[in-house]
């Protein structure tokens, strides 16, 4: 079930939604599994540098009616998560991983959402992990997901599935499936700059920008230049 | 390892510290198989009511004269973590666990403490984690800290071991090894009530007390009345 679809159920499911395109598509299947009244979305601020992806997650949420969004201010997190560009000025040691990789956040998210559905009786988790585009962050594959679910499910006493609908789908392909179930693009919010407008050079950019040519569709998104 | 002794060892060590006895015991320990200059501590203010326990840990760090003490200002964890009445009135509705029980907090701050330690290249995590006394945390069993260890290994892409070294210990046992080690017992803080002096008849209160009658020592705290 991890890397599979989100099974059709009367059971609530809570999305880690950052505001970013892949998790906004997970909202939309959530949403076309569920329903929006059985959806809660928790976004973190955790002290990110485009802090206008949360803005982007409440316009995401509020257009699927979803039953609560709810965002986290934890922008102290800055201060204990690992070193990276993303939270502050000046790169991180590790030239094998993608210098956007914050080493620990989403680990750290994942736990804080699986205490937040906990005290929601929620146990179905899911999020934008995916491992190829944004490949070499160790903490969105399948090799962390596993153990990690089997950690929170015992942590918590409580069997609790993570589900990771996009894990192994292109930028395109996840693109598509959002045109399908017209999730508003034109919110998501992917630059890394947190600028007014995307800044169209950034790793993150580049990424989106080349999913949307292969899928065939034009990003509404406002770039720079 | 998990449940073992700390090995000596030339690395150096991240200890979550609460400032309560079983951690400060658990430094000090840290301390005796690593030396304190190979120690850092994290203590996170998630919300608690009986924040009294930071300045606790903050104590207890300088007294051992550790690498390094943080304390990671998260009070507004307590919106997303789990209900219990250490973090507002009202009770839970677990009646099988303790109702001192947090659900997810522990996991949060493992999770936490292993991306703080890996930005200071340290891989190996200790604390208080213990299943006797406060039987009935899920989040404190083996269970649990196994695949988590699992999970932050590959989640960091970077081998983090775990070590509980008085997960088996009874209250009486971990105050003889504090004992031992010079633990300022002065300092420490169980109490949830969060006042002045330690109210002597919460859970936590009674199970400290006790340990110290077990182990024929006096607790220099002060209690009320």
């Amino acid at each position: 079930m991890l890397g599979g679809p989100i099974p059709a159920s009367d059971k609530p499911i809570a999305v880690l939604l950052s505001g970013g395109l892949d998790s906004s598509v997970v909202l939309a299947l959530a949403c076309k599994a569920r329903g929006p009244d059985l959806v809660h979305a928790l976004s973190i601020n955790y002290g990110q540098t485009h802090s206008r992806e949360l803005a982007a997650a409440a316009e995401v949420a509020s257009d699927f009616k979803i039953r609560e969004h709810f965002i986290a201010e934890l922008y102290m997190l800055k201060q204990v998560l690992g070193k990276s560009p993303l939270t502050e000025t000046g790169s991180h040691d590790r030239l094998d991983l993608q210098p956007t990789w914050i080493p620990g956040r989403n680990i750290v998210q994942l736990a804080i959402l699986s205490s937040w559905a906990y005290s929601r009786d929620i146990h179905t988790l899911t999020g934008g992990w995916n491992v190829i585009d944004y490949s070499g962050y160790p903490d969105c594959r399948e090799e962390f997901l596993i153990p990690m679910a089997r950690a929170l499910s015992n942590g918590l006493d409580h069997f609790t599935s993570i589900i990771a609908p996009i894990l192994m789908a292109s930028k395109a392909d996840i693109i598509k499936i959002g045109q399908e179930l017209d999730v508003p693009f034109e919110y998501t919010w992917s630059c890394y700059e947190g600028l007014r407008r995307a800044c169209g050079k950034c790793a993150s950019c580049k990424i989106r920008l080349a999913g949307f040519e292969e899928a065939g569709l034009v990003d509404p998104v406002l770039y720079e230049g």
